[in-house]
């Protein structure tokens, strides 16, 4: 029901391994739970936006607060593989960041994704075997403002895109892909998809 | 408990066959389902007014938004038959404009009920035999702000006005069937109402 | 948790026997549910004030509101009575005026209690059994805003101003009381209370 | 959810022990049950600002109230215990101060405890066991914003900060404890706290 809350950072805390914030927004300030790198980049007295995951249960209303809209969905993709609730889904986000975690799903990387807390091998599995595909597909078929503008390749740049790649970034290993005569794996939209974010993934600084 | 938002659609975005909003009430960011025509006449940054219906469970809150009450209405009558969820009552409204809905509904069509996705013949009969009656009903008995100017007919008027249809559209049918010695199959408000619908949907361009 | 809204009433409706508004906080429409004569009290586009109680059950999320504080807590020790839910404890407040309805339960008068749409025998029987004490309890020791002013019986002023009577009322009962050597059936304060409204409710315009 | 609100307290009542206001935010009022001291504190048509603790269950909806931060989180700690509710959470700060609490609880201290309306010996020795180590561990690890300031010993400092000491009283008490060479029972974190408690306890007015 709640998806974004915009309002005062009032107070700031940490309880264990949970890095809390309350957002007062007119008279009412909520507890929202953020991932680390959100919870030291914000400070009490300042106003921020936060996107919103709420979770519903019999005994408990929960918030979830994310800086950036994708670590956001991001988050609810990877809190519906069975087995992985929010704080797995947070120690995932808190282990890598947004392009490292995303790239590990698409290429099961197991290794990277058993570094968050409470991730052991099997729910690695999992989640590899579930996310490549719908966050491929979820993020080919349905990016929010699809980018109309590109002649080239308008949907796999739109993919990476969502994924946080630059567009800049996208047109240079599609340059260097064409160069090399394209994936190695294959024609399809998967393989030229795998393709370009390993190229851009070895060359990340 | 929510009935109605106002606020500026904050982010447009498509799940899967599923158009979704976010609408910034103050500071607070509401995830909002939509119709597909009512998605597509809404723009980011635009302050709109939407009629909502809550649905609560053990494990969710969901918020489903009408740009038109009587929609919002007809919406809460459809999920109230059993077998229908909220995901087949927005593909009710998905497949039919409001009017040829509620003609549909009226007269028994199933194959105009069919058409929504996840509506088989068995939900379609349901529909039809709950709602033809209960729709009737609730609207010819308690219609909101009942239309006590015109001497004609009040009931009926105000019954057909709710349904949607013109005040101007209401009188010519009206005339037309009283040129024509009134409905073929009785006398009562019943079959006045169905042949009113009748003759106005023929007509209609 | 609200117990309490206050914005423009945006939508009247009557559903069945129910009497529906929406009231616009900020940007967002509570749907609540009122009594006939609130309802027919409030017009659109006009702020209300109104005491709310909210149920709150594993699938649905109800507002009731009461334009007078008074009813909304009696309101609230109706429908505590087992066999009470908010519909009938609507109906009791919708079928009698406030202190006619105290004076019902103080009194066991079973007759005015089944006046009330879905209140049997033994319904009423068991609210005058449970009510009339915990109403005279409740009433008697926690009256909100205790009224130290009054020298004479203040306890007793405070009771009966709580039920609804006006202070000059409750005076002049007492004196005539006085006049008459005190209540028949005994001198603790049950007996006063009783008397007192009996005689306020003989006298009644 | 919820875990603050600013706004006038529209109305104070007493239902039984239960000490309740309703807080106006905007037009929306929320009830909220509060200690005894801080109901006493606060007055109708004032602006005040309460932590809150949120209880989420089937069927209710209940908010805590505090006007001291440390009292809620207390709270919170007291009620994670099983076997004490919100109730027996709210008569433990009713029956004694929140320095005093701590201490008991910190002394395991069952007279105390006891003190409090609905707590046994069997709770009193629960909550001493449970909450004396982890209030301890939980103040200890995660002190919400850290006192770098102090050279000497900053997280016994703000450990004893937290539990609502005065700095200057915490260092009175410090110098006291090293003129008379420690605490008696071992140099560890847990000693050095117990025994500036102590002391601060003794000398309190």
């Amino acid at each position: 029901m709640i998806g974004w809350l915009k309002g005062d950072v009032q107070h700031r805390d940490q309880k264990g391994s949970r890095n809390l914030v309350l957002i007062a927004c007119g008279g009412v300030g909520y507890d929202v739970q953020l991932i680390e790198r959100d919870w030291q980049a914000v400070s009490t007295d300042q106003r921020h936006e936060f996107w919103i995951h709420q979770v519903v249960s019999a005994d408990n209303l929960q918030l979830f607060g994310f800086l950036q809209l994708a670590e956001r969905d991001l988050f609810r993709e990877l809190i519906q593989v069975s087995g992985v609730g929010p704080q797995a889904g947070l120690a995932l986000l808190n282990a890598c960041a947004y392009k490292e975690l995303v790239t590990a799903l698409v290429h099961s990387d197991l290794k990277t994704l058993c570094r968050a807390k409470g991730v052991g091998k099997r729910t690695a599995e999992r989640l590899a075997l579930e996310l490549r595909t719908r966050l491929t597909d979820s993020v080919a078929s349905t990016g929010p403002e699809r980018n109309q503008l590109d002649p080239v390749a308008p949907d796999l740049i739109a993919t990476l895109e969502t994924l946080g790649f630059e567009t800049h970034e996208i047109r240079d290993a599609l340059q260097r892909l064409n160069g090399m005569g394209g994936p190695q794996d294959g024609d399809d939209d998967d393989a030229w998809l795998r393709a370009c974010i390993k190229l851009m993934s070895s060359t990340d600084p």
